[in-house]
């Protein structure tokens, strides 16, 4: 080890995370002074990357958790030669560029993830060496190992505090991730001052809890860091914490270890001070020349590292052609072979969960990067796939048994896709709460993850309001991105499972319901394709509509019945039934399109056991037929009538 | 200890659990048939209660956070006397019956929160168990202990794989609370089958590592439970975890021990095979008659002990008159002396986080019950507040130091409330995502929480995407009866306290700008009442209003720089300002009063830093001036420009 190299570039960390911060006059100078040692030592020393290929398969991938030190990730990427460049970091926090506030997954290359929102990094990272242990055991071969990495984490007492890096690292220990290793800065000091305010606990010993190898040393100890990472690796069935002790702030010369330096710029005399008691010449962003000196012949290193993997992957390819494109579908997100969905009969009673289970086997056929599970509802959520369980014994298995951590499973899965597969997670669509914060980030990364939430209404019944879905539609539509799929029969479920599995660019929710709704006629022809641009015509009027009646779900059926209703009284010429799985999608679609669905001079009544917020832009609210309210617990039926939502108020409304 | 008629009550829990969800053709028997001996010795034996007094300050809290296991607590509930009738019990799970499928807070006497969604149960519990040591250490004297009693709480697997009890958890243990004792029922089996799927932590050892002490023992030897809870209670500085070794559905004789039995009915020949089995009769909801006898007789004893407490009571109200005033406030949620509010000249700029801060300052003066804290973000969110802070060295502080836990506080938050407090929470707007189940939660439970959440919108500037809200406020908003106020300066932030502070039946939700934001003048001279309303008139025009802006929170300031703008070019007359911090109170305005503010004549134009979501309601899509997609990272100014949040655009809009 290079000891004096790696010195000069943990200096040039401090040197450009000082001025970096001065020069937006807002950022985090704590955590890259505390931990650039760490950082020199991973970028300089430890890991497998190629700066001139940061999407390289069989990369390390590194998860600064503690988003908030971003100078820490774009100081080291600068360094290592990334494509980033030193005007780049000038520009750290201003509006277009790539170093923004908290590391932005897309905007520089390096960064494996978005993060930020404490405790996210630590899970997306688990995720990670999930795909990498799933992904090593399903290609390597006995003569290549194709997949060999690690993932390595720097996360902070917030990470640690937050229950989402607990779910996910209790899950971690359980499924025995070997080659996952999470650096602890264990500064002792948070926002509000000391650990000691709120964090007395033993964190090491939590984590040995969950089966992980805990390890302890000295962030400033560069030959200390080496040799734990050798007793880290040398345990090769249980992912590692390594609990490294530091000073917040490190090099600061009065400010250093306080709360004082986490979250604001030093200030010019502290910064002087700070240069000249390091040794930093005077000026703004120097760099040690020993620094770009030791990662240019360290590059030269890496790319000989990626040159040999690339021939032994050629090579593989060559051996394996079966497998090669197996993995090439898996990282494209396309299918193996043709989607084999499920058909069903107009008139059969089947609920949309249970037509999304058989599609779901059917998109696992033919997907290969499709993995994932349940948050313990593998039964309700009708989530069963074959190809085994990934667990500590088995990594080939394809479905993940998450365990009661729908935060963690959700976190967890946005680590999966970023390495390039194509999970699903499931838990109750009441309980997407719980997971909000991740979707929101699979949202912001454009990560191609499947949601499926059952249990999508009030007509859940018994279980009462705490498991009866009111706002939850709405609340999901609300975040930019996300879209939003509400079945109203098997045949539409399995359209939203096909759009589900094309769309690559975001997450997609499905709500499903428990109960058995009918497959209905549908009298667009070409609904299925209509289907993708959000809505399509059920039922036509025989003349020009003067009603459509929008519905989504179950309350497609109701709507149905609701016509029925009106037509016993002879009313119902001029009554159309819009069947609208998503209210973006439509909203998005051009003009003629949604004129073609819903004419403007049409009054539109919308039906939907949900909240009305949203719905006000199509119709006006005394024409939502919703439920403003909590639940109740009783039969779904009577809960639903209870609350309004039936046919014969649908069709009262209709007769206006 | 009478073991025998203990023996009768857990039989007569059994028989009970098992008719009643049968009968409702839907529930869990799993947890009621597991735990049943610890539910005979908690209610029958240890716990302090009095069921003729159900709200009896000084009982011990019993929280069934496994809530699925309803018929666990109802049938203790009916047996121990509780005003619960057995026809109640038969009504299990059918609309309108006390006995809703999980346990509503509200709904029977002796439920003393809602649970069902995992994890929450555990964490209401620190929550209560921390009142009750801020209590004792306010309220009680040398002379006389008023408060003085157990929170204790059963959780199953769920409950404690689940990130809000672990962050709850870990601050339970920091804060040395003696009184906690929580029941683990350790049946290592969950929906998805044996805990080896995914749960395979080291439970007892990561609570040992939280600084809990931790037992373990048999869940059906009841003299052994007897000496657990002597073992726990002499340890009165760490929270306890009592591990009980148990069999789900115990009593069950083919479905006990599996996932089967957790939630669905036996099925009636499982049943009649049980209870030939355990001894039960045929017939349905059969009770054993000394179950009743029993309780009949500790009535009699619970009913001294209440006596006791009764008027130790009256003697310290006597001996501490200005204590008992205080308490009594404290617990009606009621200020000691008036609100010295904090007023604001025009014209100042201020950011309303800090009007905020100095209002909470007036509010805790005033307001014995306000307690609570930050999620480690005090200084930012501004929520520092005399009283010291609650430690484990130091039960008498009102500030709580929460840690980086979102989802915990909140959840804490709850329990407090249950147990008469009146706590706020504190973290930035973005992050109400991860407290989102527990605002839910108390939304549904009506408890008057209140949620400082600062960093209000896009304004924010640098911390980028993760950090700026954009869908939150639309999606709180979507959750009902949570009452969202976003004040335009600091003169409505101080309203905005005061309006928070006289809800008593629901959470408020103040959403708070970082930036600076200038006191305006407003037109309206009743202004402050109006706004109780939701909305009032900042900016007449001479003329009936041709247009009326409406905006919240940072963009009132917005629409008065728009009219300026307007003004210039002399086309200003016919506008109306209004700013409206609540969109549903007013929506639930009685009409005359919407028209007096937005005459139906008008057009109306909406300008909000964030979603368009629910604004359609008031003006059409092309009139509102939103945010429909994530921020940037830069400057708060220059990315409000960016993304066209400007004063000069919603003049543009103005005009037409």
């Amino acid at each position: 080890m290079d000891t004096k190299s790696l010195d000069k570039i943990a200096l040039s960390v401090r040197s450009l995370a000082m001025d970096a911060v001065q020069e937006a006059n807002s950022g985090h100078p704590g955590l890259p002074l505390g931990c650039a040692e760490l950082g020199a030592f991973l970028y300089g020393e430890a890991m497998k990357f190629d700066p001139t290929a940061p999407a390289w398969l069989d990369r390390d991938r590194f998860v600064l958790s503690a988003g908030h030190g971003s100078m820490f990730i774009y100081s080291l990427l600068h360094l290592a030669g990334y494509a980033l460049s030193l005007e780049d970091v000038k520009r750290f926090r201003k509006l277009g560029s790539p170093c923004a506030g908290h590391p932005e997954y897309g905007m520089v290359p390096g960064v494996e993830t978005t993060t930020g929102p404490l405790g996210q990094g630590v899970a997306n990272a688990v995720g990670m060496a999930v795909a990498e242990a799933m992904l090593a055991a399903r290609f390597n071969t006995a003569k290549r190992r194709i997949f060999d990495h690690y993932t390595y984490v720097l996360a902070g007492d917030g990470c640690l505090m937050e229950g989402v890096s607990a779910e996910a690292s209790s899950l971690a220990g359980h499924l025995g991730l070997g080659k996952l290793v999470v650096f602890y800065d264990s500064n002792r000091i948070t926002i509000d001052g000391g650990t000691g305010l709120a964090f007395g606990e033993d964190v090491g010993k939590r984590y040995e809890a969950y089966g992980w190898k805990v390890l302890e040393g000295d962030m400033y100890d560069l030959p200390g860091l080496g040799k734990l990472l050798a007793e880290a690796k040398a345990d090769t069935a249980r992912p590692k914490l390594v609990i490294l002790r530091s000073t917040i702030g490190k090099g600061a010369p009065t400010k250093q270890g306080t709360a004082g330096v986490h979250g604001a710029p030093l200030g010019p005399e502290e910064i002087a001070k700070a240069k000249a008691g390091l040794g930093i010449p005077e000026g703004k962003f120097w760099v040690a020349p020993e620094a770009y000196a030791h990662f240019e012949k360290r590059r030269a290193g890496l790319a000989a590292v990626r040159a040999a993997w690339e021939s032994e992957f050629a090579a593989w390819k060559r051996e394996e052609p079966a497998l090669a494109a197996e993995l090439e579908a898996l990282l494209a997100g396309k299918a193996t072979k043709p989607l084999d969905l499920p058909a069903f009969p107009k008139g059969e009673k089947i609920a949309t969960r249970n037509a999304s289970g058989k599609a779901l086997n059917a998109v696992a056929a033919a997907f290969p990067g499709l993995v994932g599970g349940s948050a313990d509802l593998t039964g309700p959520n009708v989530t069963q796939i074959p190809g085994g369980v990934f667990s500590a014994a088995d990594h080939k298995g394809r479905m993940v048994h998450f365990g009661v951590r729908e935060h963690g499973m959700a976190a967890i899965a946005n680590g999966m896709a970023l390495h390039g597969l194509s999970p699903f997670v499931a838990t109750f669509l009441s309980f997407v709460d719980y997971l909000r914060p991740s979707l929101r980030l699979a949202a912001l990364m454009k990560l191609p993850v499947v949601y499926v939430m059952t249990h999508d209404s009030v007509f859940i019944g018994e279980d009462g309001p705490t498991h009866q879905p009111i706002e939850q539609i709405a609340s999901v539509r609300a975040i930019p991105n996300v879209l939003l799929l509400r079945p109203a029969d098997a045949e539409e479920t399995v359209v939203a499972w096909r759009m589900a599995m094309e769309r690559r660019d975001g997450p997609t929710v499905l709500c499903l319901s428990r109960q058995n709704l009918a497959v209905f006629e549908k009298d667009d022809p070409e609904w299925a394709l209509t289907m993708a641009l959000g809505a399509y015509v059920v039922k036509n009027s025989s003349s020009m509509p003067e009603t459509v009646v929008v519905a989504t779900g179950s309350e497609v059926g109701l709507a149905l019945q609701a016509l029925d209703l009106v037509r016993k009284e002879g009313a119902c010429d001029g009554v159309r039934v819009v069947s609208m799985p998503s209210r973006e999608l439509f909203l998005a679609a051009p003009a003629p399109v949604r004129e073609a669905i819903i004419p403007a001079s049409a009054r539109v009544i919308v039906a939907e056991a949900g909240v009305s917020m949203g719905w006000e832009r199509l119709a006006k609210s005394e024409d939502i037929l919703s439920i403003d309210r909590f639940g109740e617990s009783g039969p779904g039926d009577e809960v639903a009538k209870h609350l309004g939502l039936t046919a014969e108020r649908l069709a009262a409304m209709i007769k206006g």
